[in-house]
């Protein structure tokens, strides 16, 4: 099937967030500004105002980011990332969730789950769980895994080779699709008072899953949940992870802010896709956006340079350096940037040596986007002809300053954006699924794998 | 050190729950009770609901019983377990509690978790995010687990021998111990936002475990929470259970209700304990407490009768069967029951033969204790009396129907127990160490394994 986007589809709303102190995704050290409260990031509270705030402001999603290790790359230590606290500490945003949920009615939840370091029967398990206490309200973002500190917390001595975590990542999902999908029928669960049959025990069945990596024989241990599968997210931009988007994901989260570089990204997924005899114009696509605002431009400007008054390079770098690889302390200036094959880092061209980098990543902007810094009106203008030039379907809002940066974008941006008619606070946004698929359908559609009959898959 | 247990000294106050519609520390098929809403127990609702009772009648503790498979063992299939909703669904219930702990003040949490299916650094970092969340109001259920399916489920062949589960079980702790204890320092977290140190890293150490089932690098990736270790419960009988928990455990949920044996199993505990160089008056004992109460004794015939017209006995011998490990289908009505070593099951002499097994499970007072059966002055009399008696610190109430048996003790056995002295609303609840320990202390006694220094450690 052909894509023809609709330029005035209302987006999907995204809030990234990472359960920890230091937001690697704005500017590490800035829990040190005065208004900052991410140094509460280990009290409820911090979180329940958050999810609030976004619900109230038309977002559809809370996403969590997250990592299973230190950043231990840069100076061959994790010194700098503790100091700084980039990502830490690295809270458990599965326990985070479920108390959200509780006070939110129309949020959804993403949360980052690696396959490399989890079985898939109690993750299985995990999700399903959430999906019903949350009415349909979760999405999984599919990882890998890249930091070599998390290898070492799980027994393994090295990181496991990229494609091999690929491997691996494709059985796992198999063995969940196979719980969620094929081992209660719909008709399964009676809840027969009168005849005392809870479930029609013929209509549950083991998955006897046998495998290179995993050996499953179920049955799924919970009755099936609104979504059954959780709403399948992915971010792997190498052409492994593209491959692996174009056969499982529902939601790309996209590795680039290039808007060419998107679009071809996006066409050859979506082509994959078709190969793979997935219906491609269904896989939505979503944008980090680093947004910076004020009401005027003086704003905008004394709200960077105050910013910079609490940004250190050193926690920034050493995140940075974890996400590629890559040990950028022990670099000198004029050193040629390596490449970084086979991560989930950005493509990046921003700069060719590790002075142009170090240059880069002296001002608290580093991850920032020039198109994104501005007034409501300019900022809003940038994010419509960003998407409708790239064609995403929506965006993650990153935050420098909590509060702060969410509150800010909610009152000046999101008017704007409402005028123009790129959020709809009236949208249905629950079940998760049926916010994101043209058929509103809260089930996976029939040509996904997840919904091959067990004894049609390989 | 003696014990020297005051006789009014007020009870530990706990609910004994499942993330189960069928409910197999009550009776299994009490779903259909009309005023049953077990059905719901996929909806937040249900939960919400019992947390916010159990707070306000001044119960100290919610504690989640959990299995990985389904009951397997009865006619050698899982038929009866699911046709009768056995402890099925089982719903993951670290994915409920953070939603009751956002909607509760005083209350704790207790969560059975596995040692035999889970990697213990993300199973410290769960456990430490839920202690950051609930401001130290968790504790850790330490299971070995003991359903085949559940091995089978995790890519095991068969069922990991008892002993071995338990040689697992003491590295598990020994690695979490580590992560929790000792690998931030008291003064690590610095949070100093005029110098931008989030926290020192030569007060942060890999903990670099190298043991027999577990390598695990560390550091651990989340602050010290208000208890750091969750309180340690345990619920082994058998003597390697003893041993297990007179190394490890805090409170010890016990595997009997019989007055003399349980007098003589926590001497022995305790006795093992002060072998270890712990102080074993410190160790505290829960009971479980079935009851059936109501206004006058018609009343209560009234309620077991109506109860029985909706009991059935195949689900409620698929639950016993699982965790005694033995098909009581197969057996003829004369055949001498065979013991179950190496198993979580209690010692029951109930019965000697298959006949009189059956004729017991014919009732829905199968797992009910007639001790506790009765009116409200009757059942007040005859906990004071087991407390007195047995030495047990507190009790977790089962349930047989709910909405219904919660309400009925809050409103007709608390008042009495109040009355008693064996309830104190008043009694300091959070953390949950310090309402445990004499010295209220929210920290783990120095005499306890887990505070031996990384260095000290074999």
């Amino acid at each position: 099937m052909t894509r023809t986007p609709d330029p005035v589809k209302p987006l999907i709303a995204g809030l990234y967030e990472q359960a920890c102190v230091g937001n690697g995704s704005g500017a590490v050290t800035l829990w040190r500004h005065p208004e900052d409260r991410r140094l509460e990031a280990t009290s409820l509270n911090y979180w329940l105002n958050q999810a609030r705030i976004a619900e109230q402001s038309g977002f559809d999603l809370f996403f969590f980011g997250d990592v299973l290790g230190v950043y231990d790359v840069y100076g061959g230590s994790g010194d700098a990332a503790i100091e700084g606290g980039t990502e830490l500490p690295a809270l458990d945003p599965l326990e985070i969730i479920p108390a959200l949920a509780a006070h939110t009615t129309d949020l959804s939840f993403g949360a980052t789950v690696s396959t490399t370091y989890t079985q898939p029967f109690s993750h299985a398990r995990r999700f399903s769980t959430l999906d019903h206490i949350t009415s349909g309200r979760i999405a999984w973002n599919i990882v890998t895994s890249y930091l070599p500190n998390a290898a070492a917390n799980f027994g393994l001595g090295a990181q496991r080779p990229h494609d091999d975590r690929y491997a691996r990542a494709d059985e796992f999902l198999d063995v969940t699709y196979k719980l969620w999908e094929q081992s209660w029928d719909d008709g399964a669960v009676l809840a027969d008072r009168e005849n005392g049959r809870f479930a029609d025990p013929a209509l549950v069945r083991a998955i006897d899953h046998e495998g290179e990596h995993f050996r499953v024989k179920g049955p799924h241990l919970v009755t099936p949940s609104p979504q059954r599968t959780p709403v399948l997210i992915q971010a792997g931009w190498s052409p492994r992870g593209k491959q692996f988007a174009a056969k499982h994901a529902e939601v790309v989260f996209l590795g680039s802010s290039d808007v060419s570089e998107i679009r071809s990204g996006l066409a050859d997924i979506r082509a994959l896709a078709e190969k793979e005899g997935r219906d491609g114009s269904q896989i939505r696509a979503l944008a980090g956006l680093p947004v910076i605002t004020g009401r005027t431009n003086d704003e905008v400007q004394r709200r960077i340079d105050e910013y910079q008054s609490y940004y250190q390079a050193a926690p920034q770098l050493a995140g940075y350096a974890g996400w590629s690889g890559i040990d950028y302390a022990a670099l000198g200036d004029d050193d040629p940037l390596p490449s970084a094959p086979g991560t989930n880092v950005a493509t990046d061209h921003r700069q060719q040596t590790t002075r142009e980098l170090r240059e880069r990543f002296s001002k608290v902007t580093a991850f920032a986007d020039e198109r994104f810094i501005g007034t409501p009106e300019k900022v809003a203008d940038a994010i419509a002809e960003f998407a409708h030039e790239s064609g995403i379907d929506g965006f993650l809002l990153h935050q420098f300053v909590s509060p702060g940066s969410l509150e800010q974008f909610a009152e000046l941006i999101v008017p704007q954006l409402e005028k123009r008619g790129l959020i709809d606070p009236t949208a249905r946004r629950t079940p998760f699924r049926s916010r994101l698929r043209d058929d509103g359908s809260a089930r996976l559609p029939a040509d996904h794998p997840a919904r091959r009959p067990l004894g049609a898959r390989s």
